[in-house]
């Protein structure tokens, strides 16, 4: 199984092209997901495709692709299934977001190898050893933040890292860090986004009295909490919560975004398109 | 603008093909939905395609189209749009779906022509000529049940009602009818089907104590209840709520749920599969 | 049926002396609603009793509980049921929340008394004919906004407005308005507050790339998009949803968060607590 | 602090004479939660309570209730707080509910002491170990099965449980054992009952081509999944979702109300009313 991502100017017959050479080489459409974007003209394209049967190599059908993305201008990249993104998880002080990757990475719910876990506290240490992934401290605090950052790019190259995930990584980024990694880097951050950005955000909600909390899990730029959005969740709440009560119930929106944001991200199903996401749900 | 909705059974190619055969005219994909059921290797597909500068007339296209829908064995129909389905509402004394579809028809949201208001009671009445829509008052009761029917089959023929929606028609349909208007007639059932099938649902839910509530908008089939879901919405609920609460609660389900399912209908995004009804939403 | 509305600093035996005051004079509790906010020691609670067998006029009942509510420092407030709630309801071109208020307050969800449509545009003036409830068109453009502000709270005291309902009336409100009947003023907003405060929020949430919209009913203050909010309701959307879907599929939130909104208000089961809003929920 | 739960015949004056005890004796209400069924007059109530301040011992406290109770014709129970309710969970091979259980265990969401996890097969044993829960494991195949549940009793009974979660422990459970452990067991069932009773919900869903599926938290009774419902979520799907997707999807929603479940039961936010379940939400 292979998983093609395209984007490109929109024109009459790019899915003629793209699927008459799919079908050309004895392939078969699995999934068609396509989008077209008529505000700015753009085309948007997620195709899972068996080649069981195709008449080449597979590493020749991709090749043979180039001439054809070339000619629509695309943007395009193919993934062979199955397969495990090298993973990093970034931690301060708080488990659940931890634990839920963990637990759906080991359930076959996400397809992560993780490489390892990293903190600026110990917190989470005990978790990493007790499921045996490499567990780096870093400290950050102070002075220390810079050459912190430096030290966790160094790890992130030095394991081939695709996919950084801040689960509850209570740093303000650098921006040649988000540079650096960009549309690697996915975060959950506790409210719904765009309401409440910034630092304790339950307590925001509650001193606004919202109906609805919620969570929102996005790609990190240089833009604080202003990345594009990949999911959002939300929970009724009830004016008899005190914010304890919304910090725990906001957990289960964090962890449900979180996870979900990842495994459309990690299938190749997120689309970054300027400030905004193409999410192709499954 | 052209909508074509297409079934066959599965093969390589197949979205080459009709895509290709599209571009070949000068047609212009907008939108392209596709699912392949891998169970028992069928296709389905929904394509909206920009006409304006295709190189033959629109019943050229659409008469050429058939040697290839004929060659992958298919199921097509193409519908130029903008268009407006001939409906008619079935009633019986509750007005709240009724007064949705009459308002979301006359807002734009929903692309129906409401041809006829029929209704087994008379409470209906005053809202038809509110509206200035004919309404046919169908005596039902008891021996006039077979009639009515004949009488209804008579309306929607004369008529040539593309659409038939129970608005809480609170008569069971006869086999006959159900066949002849195969496809042609939706249902709005108040529970989340299959719970609490038959009679006062309601009242199920609340003898059973359920913390949700729902409503099911299905295709009629000779199965009472049993038909096709197209959608299903639900509502949380509490111990406190009555037999009453739930009734006043459930009518909001009951106005989403068939809202939405009589839209995909109309705009041609449903396919009846068996037993199961395939929805591209929107 | 009698419902009791009170609030007051927080001390031991609030209940046990206001539950008694009832027992004493035959009264029973239906519903007993109470909180505690313990962040700032105040105690809310809405009772329903059942008056029948009182060994008192309902009035005396009613003076009665003077002394106790005194004695409390409460804010109380007595309301008979059943009720009609007098109510205007202001508009300027769309319908939707005008007809979903108009329809529940006609099947009896909403216990209300429409006493007059007030519109700055004459789009809403054939629904109000066609209901037989008078409709005033007052012109608020450039000068004449002033002016228009004062004929407006001149018809509320008129016909002894309880409830003036914004429903998508797009005027900011000056501050002496908003003041003359505070609390006694709903409006809808289209967005989950705090996000996407001011013009245009369905365009502010499309170009952010939010998966989740929605809409927030609220007490007006001179604070705009700010007052105490009664309730929210969202709605989730896709990359795939232009501007234009997002304000279709916001319309359902609008109406269905301004709806709970009203009947919480009516029903009196909502005390305003500052900048929040306390909402026994039914 | 101090929680009280009870029930009784429904009479005037049941929270006067309630609150005025407790006021009595320097109590403090800190949530008063009350619910009176007018179908069949029963009064049902929980209390939590302040008693730093009060001027007798704790237990003269509960003591002297049981004149007042005796004369209601009560039911009730007192439970000091903190505290920590002593847990057996129930396996066969599925380990996210499991897992769920344990995580908000131990982060303090649930006021659980888990005493041992009991299991038919040996899947969910390395994650007792590594949670350093003594796990047993119970031969149940064929004619071992009524030996078997002799066992589990006398687990329950040597370890003092008071609450039993059947956490997808797929065995039928018998009559004698239903009895003897009324009200203290909690299964989750894997479909929105009454829906899809019995065996492989997810696949009678797929068959049915509901649009959302669900979870079920109940009480367990001798009628197997009939018991009182304790919560219920729900999750839309779409035609696209094989059966197995629908398992991967519905997990959350197992998780999610089971452990919703867990905490009203073990928070005394549930009274069993017949076949229906009483739950303050919190």
């Amino acid at each position: 199984m292979l998983i093609l991502k395209l984007s490109c100017p929109d024109r009459p017959g790019i899915v003629a092209k793209i699927s008459s050479y799919i079908a050309s080489h004895g392939g078969n459409l699995l999934e068609f997901n396509q989008f077209t974007n008529s505000l700015d003209a753009k085309f948007f394209a997620r195709i899972e495709m068996d080649i069981d049967q195709i008449d080449v190599s597979m590493e020749s059908f991709i090749k043979g692709f180039e001439v054809l993305g070339e000619s629509l201008d695309a943007t395009w990249h193919f993934r062979p299934a199955p397969f495990k993104v090298k993973t990093a998880i970034l931690v301060t002080k708080t488990t659940h977001c931890l634990n839920e990757i963990l637990w759906r990475a080991a359930h076959g719910d996400l397809p992560l190898e993780i490489t390892s876990i990293i903190g600026n506290r110990e917190d989470c240490k005990a978790i990493a050893e007790k499921e045996g992934i490499p567990f780096h401290y870093i400290e950050m605090d102070g002075d220390q933040k810079a050459g912190g950052f430096k030290q966790i790019a160094q790890i992130l190259i030095d394991e081939e890292v695709e996919l950084g995930i801040l689960a509850r990584f209570m740093q303000i980024l650098p921006d040649w860090f988000c540079n650096q990694f960009a549309g690697k880097l996915i975060n959950i951050h506790h409210s719904f986004l765009p309401a409440f950005i910034g630092a304790n955000p339950y307590r925001q909600a509650y001193d606004r009295g919202v109906k609805l909390i919620g969570a929102t899990c996005h790609y990190v730029t240089s833009d604080l909490d202003a990345g594009p959005i990949i999911d959002q969740e939300v929970k009724r709440v009830l004016h008899s919560h005190s914010p304890q009560d919304l910090m725990r119930l906001g957990r289960d929106c964090e962890r449900i975004a979180l996870a979900r944001g990842i495994r459309y991200h990690a299938f190749d199903r997120t689309i970054i398109d300027g400030n905004r996401a193409i999410v192709f749900e499954d």
